[in-house]
This record gives C-alpha cells, structure tokens and sequence, in this order.
C-alpha cells in the first residue's frame, strides 16, 4: 500500500513534520533537519486516545528522536480518532468500565476481548505502515518500536524482524496470551513502569518483564502516575535507541 | 578521629588514589586529576569480603568517579580484610551457610544476627570517615553514596544529613527492621537490581525499593547474576550521581 503525503510543515527545531495516509489510515513522520544519508526510524506506539489528543506527547518524542538523528513515525490505531469504531471494542470498554467503577477485578474475558483484535489488526497495519515508510529514501533502518499499547509492541516485536529494539511501557491491561507471546521475544528491550500508575497492575507487569525471552532487558521502574514518567526516564530510554539503532 | 595518610599513587588516567588509616581502619580515597576547587564526594560502599578483593571493582568505580568529577572513598568493613573478626558475625555466618546448603529457607534471627550488628557498627565509622575526608581541603560536598550492603545504605541515608543521594545495590539480606527505616529515607535513591541474582530474594528487593519514603526514587532491573551489571546500568546510576551532586 503507498504511502500519501497530505501536509508538511517545518517545526521550530527544523525537524520536518509530514502527514500522511496508508489506505485509510492516518499517520504522522517527522525527520531530523538535515538527514542527508538514510536514517533509522523509531515507530511511536501511543494509547488508544487517538493520535490527535496525544500528538502533544508524539511530537515531544519525535523531537527527541531527530535530536538523536533518527526519523519516527505514527499510525492512528484501529477503532481511534476518525476510524470507525469496532461495536466489539465499544462493547468490552464498557464492559471494562462498569467493572472498574464496580471496583471489581477486571475479568480475562474482558482484557482478552479488549485487546486481541486490537492487536490482530493493528500489528499487520504497523507492518504495512514500516513497508511504506522504508520505501521512502531518507528512510533507512534499523527500527525501533517506542511506547504505546505494550501488547502491540509484544506482537511486533515477535513478528516483525526488521524492529530491533523495543522500548515499552508497562501500563495497560495485557491479556493471557500476550504473554506467552512475551517468551518468544528475543530483542533488546527497554521497559518503563510507573510505579504507582492507576491504570497499571504493578505485579502483572514485573510478571510480563520476567517472562520476556530477551536475554538483554533492562526494567526502569519510577515513582509517579501514568503520565509522571520523570525526564531521566526519558533519557535512559533515548540513550537506549541511541545504543540499538546508531 | 584524623585521618593519616599511608600511601599515594597516580593512576595511568591522572587519579590520585591515597590509602589511608582512620584510627584502627584502613580506607582509600580517589580524587580526579586536576581538583581546583573542593569536590563532591562518593562513599563507595562494597561487600564484606574485604577491600583487597573488593579492588579491581572498587577502583573502576573511583575512576568513573573522578570522570565525572567526583572524589570517592572508601573503608574496610568490620570484620572483614585485616580488621579483628567478631565472633558471632562468624558463627551468623556459618548458620547461613548451614542453611542456604540444606536449601532451608534463612531464617529471619540468622539474617538479624549477621547484618544488624554490621549496620550499627559500620555506620558510625562511615559517618566518622566522613568527617575527617570533608576535613581535607579538596573535598566539599555534597554527599553521595553508592553500592555496598544496601542494609548500611539505608541507616546511612536515614541517620547521615549530609548524604544526598544514594545508589543502592540490591543484592544481600535485609533484616525486617531495616524495611522499617527504609520507611523514613527521604533522599533520591537509584536502585540497581540483577534480575537472576543467585544470591538476593528478588521478591525482598522489590519490597525494599517499595518500602523507601523517598519520593524520587528509580529501580532499573537488569538480567544476569550478581556482578553481571550491564555498563549501560553503571552509566545510568553515573547519572544520577551527576544529577544530584553536580
């Protein structure tokens, strides 16, 4: 699937920012000012908030990825922003709510349908996304994955062999199968938990770190919520892509 | 109780490393090649198996010290190196030893009989060291202290005003009233733990970082055994040193 540019604009650090479309599927890539041999791409995973609400945050690390020489790009996920909604996703996140505001532990059947279509569709779009985004000259390898629904980046980092380095973020509902996925992984990774996130169950998340196969895998554990990730956990995670993709 | 200077040398990277006595207690200091102005300074905590074999680790610490801009210090433990043993430490000793080669679980009066009279010795004597090295022109402050019996690091961080920043290693017992002091540490803390570390219950160590008070504090876990910390993680706690005392 090619790749369309739909608008392009210099930021104030002269990293170029382009939107683009992938079929239907929107995304953003930013590259460093002045690449002018193929550089690394660093895929920015996000929430399932849209990419509008968390573009703030995407291009605070797309700037921090140009400053450390490499590209990174994005792709709305499936089911946000102007994509249409899945009735079975709609469904299981009110299903997900009713039990949390009941205070009840959150059941399998719920994570399980939640998150794995989730992933079934938007790993392949991920991939297709990589397919259309090397084609384009200023683009090289290798590629890392960054953030963002860390079952996603579990999957990726499975099946996609072109992403050599994985830097996720513990801080969502993982399901069962996931993982048994986690096992299989063998890249370098790179994992941030906050300590104290709301969202995130502590335990199951050191459990996922654990089952991990990778025989390099570094756990950043921060005091603070979703959202409080300090700057020095920022940089660890920067000098860790600086180490893998350079 | 001053401090006589026993020996000096120059290192090959410009480091001057001089051996010293603090009444009955040998200890060595580290100070970078051109200190103009007085320096922070690091204690460079270590295990109880002496300073001698303790320092080929110890001194590529110094060196990154002093990289960095720090002095570093250290001095040889109670009961260790050529200092007299005491002869229950020995006979705690023996009982761990017993019980970690019958595969029983080390009771908690074994773990309380070998570290808590390290921790209320060795304290002082850290916190004297400390005042006859800040007597000396080239050091200034402030205070870090790095690595060792993480249960003295606690007591120090708790007692010691003029330690403000500590690097603990979580790699050795923990008696249960060292889980209460760690309540009361308020200073940032950054906290290294090997993953599969043959000799630390990884459960006790997640429960320690969980204890600490302090409101800053990170625990970066790598893979690998007891001395299989990975540079990266050397760098990061290197960081952390030069966020807090630079």
């Amino acid at each position: 699937m090619p790749l369309h540019l739909t608008s392009e604009q210099r930021l104030d650090d002269g990293v170029l920012e382009r939107g683009f479309t992938l079929g239907e599927i929107p995304g953003i890539l930013w590259t460093p000012p002045s690449a002018s041999t193929p550089v690394p791409l660093i895929l920015l995973g996000h929430s399932p908030l849209g990419l509008r609400p968390m573009y703030p945050r995407l291009v605070a690390r797309a700037r921090r990825a140009a400053a450390d020489g490499f590209a990174a790009a994005t792709v709305e996920l499936p089911g946000s922003g102007d994509r249409p909604r899945r009735a079975a996703a709609e469904q299981a996140r009110a299903d997900l709510r009713r039990a949390v505001e009941a205070g009840e532990r959150v059941g399998d059947e719920i994570v399980d349908a939640l998150i794995l279509p989730l992933v079934d569709q938007a790993v392949p779009e991920w991939q297709a996304a990589l397919d259309a985004l090397l084609s384009l000259p200023e683009l090289g390898g290798p590629v890392g994955y960054s953030g963002g629904v860390i079952s996603i980046g579990v999957r990726l980092a499975v099946v996609e062999p072109r992403i050599v380095a994985a830097g996720l973020f513990a801080g969502s509902l993982v399901p069962r199968a996931i993982f048994e996925e986690a096992r299989r992984v063998t890249i370098p990774l790179h994992v941030l938990l906050q300590w104290d996130d709301e969202g995130n169950d502590r335990q199951a998340a050191l459990d996922l770190f654990d089952a991990f196969g990778s025989r390099e895998k570094t756990l950043v554990a921060n005091m603070g919520g979703h959202t409080g990730v300090p700057q020095s956990a920022g940089d660890a995670a920067a000098r860790f892509f600086t180490r893998h993709l350079s």
